[in-house]
């Protein structure tokens, strides 16, 4: 783990009446703020870490990249908080698509996605991959023993790659969203495939995780927590295997099971 | 607990090699569109309940409502999603002022308000409010007991107003920006005081939870979960006391200790 993922700040830890000042370990907080070519578009706020796979994956997610052909450059100032990319076409992008997709929907606090083009356009995942329970709870204890950042301050999210024998890319932010995003950016910069393979997540699953999913044409994401009815709704929709609450021994399928291999059914 | 918060859905449910269906609750997730002064605003994603509550708390806290004197009227057309606010000196906000909000800070994956005015701005919370370790442990209690759609669910954030004693006003969301912006919200439409008062929620403390409750000059905030590096500074620099990882007899203090009584210091 690096250092810089973590502060080290001290704390006054009562148990009962009973207290006393030590130092802790808690995640830190650090801005990006994401310029696409020469334009300022978001300030994101992330674990300082992998600061140019997050840039891109975010972009990516929003669609104003859609393949690493597209990318011209990537500039990272990690002191500085400030992630510059150059992509080809930069010209097609107008202000005001930009501007429209950030209010309607780029804004993390909740999108319109499933409503929008996004969803309609959005084509079914139809990979064959599929997956045994034993194999699901090998890659959750392989995925809970590389969440570092987590165990030290509980304050982070974790998300993988895998396929169905082991984790690929792993990665931790302060943000669902963003530990996401830096996995896809990562796949996309390192000409990893993501076909055909699966997402592992600590956080909760909403419609737009699920969204996140389809664009790179995952048919199966597996999390730690629970999804809401949307996110449900959309995994069945887009043809994704959704498991959520695994936990221990216990696994909830909550779509496309046919990808579960099982006897218990 | 109203029906509306949550939807049955059919699960697998996997112990092991064995399985079973059965029907499932998950919290529902439903888009509500913002608008002020009819111009569209943003989409939020958030648990259908006390729409007008969330519109208002989150206008307050992007700073585009400032008292409840300047509401004019709150429309919420809850099938569709849809809340209409209106405000005295509409002409004052400018699109443009609207647009760069939302863009730099507006979204909730992250803002760059700490750098910007709005932390200069922002006034130290002065309150001589102080409470006891007791008193800490008995309100946490009581909030796990309120958290009804989080125990059905395990999909949402709480949020509660309180005064030492006891809970005044408590939400869950999905979001746990929205759980808060629905706390506020309710505070400022039905003009429940919250000078001196404290927060308590269930999620992670991140530095834009803090300005939040900065400016409704709430001395304490008091969190189930882990704050992030730049949470505790700020909580340091705006004079809240900040206590993270309550659960059981233990608890964290982050910061301005001198407002927890306690005889272990």
């Amino acid at each position: 783990m690096e250092n810089n993922e973590v502060a080290k700040i001290p704390v006054w830890r009562l148990i009962g009446e009973s207290g006393r000042k030590i130092e802790d370990v808690v995640a830190r907080e650090s801005p990006l703020t994401i310029f696409l070519n020469n334009q300022e578009l978001v300030t994101l706020l992330c674990s300082p870490k992998d600061l140019g796979y997050l840039a891109i994956g975010f972009l990516f997610s929003e669609g104003l990249v859609g393949s690493k052909a597209e990318i011209k450059k990537v500039m990272v100032d990690q002191p500085r908080g400030v992630a510059r990319v150059e992509t080809e076409g930069a010209d097609a992008l107008a202000d005001e698509l930009v501007f429209k997709r950030f209010i309607t929907s780029g804004c993390g606090r909740g999108a319109s996605f499933y409503s929008a083009a996004d969803v309609q356009n959005q084509v079914r995942v139809e990979s064959q991959t599929q997956i045994s329970t034993e194999q699901v709870h090998t890659l959750m204890k392989e995925f809970i023993r590389h969440s570092e950042v987590f165990k030290t301050t509980g304050g982070v999210h974790s998300a993988a790659l895998c396929d169905t024998k082991s984790i690929l890319v792993f990665n931790e932010d302060i943000g669902r969203h963003n530990a996401i995003d830096k996995i896809f950016g990562e796949c996309l910069l390192e000409a990893i495939p993501t076909d055909g393979r699966l997402i592992i997540t600590s956080g909760r699953i909403s419609s737009e995780i699920l969204l996140k999913v389809a664009k790179r044409n995952l048919p199966i994401l597996i999390s730690k927590s629970a999804p809401t009815d949307l996110g449900v709704k959309l995994a069945d929709d887009l043809g994704i295997t959704l498991l959520g609450f695994v936990r221990g021994k216990r696994i909830n399928v909550y779509t496309n099971d046919w990808r579960i291999v099982n006897d218990g059914r």
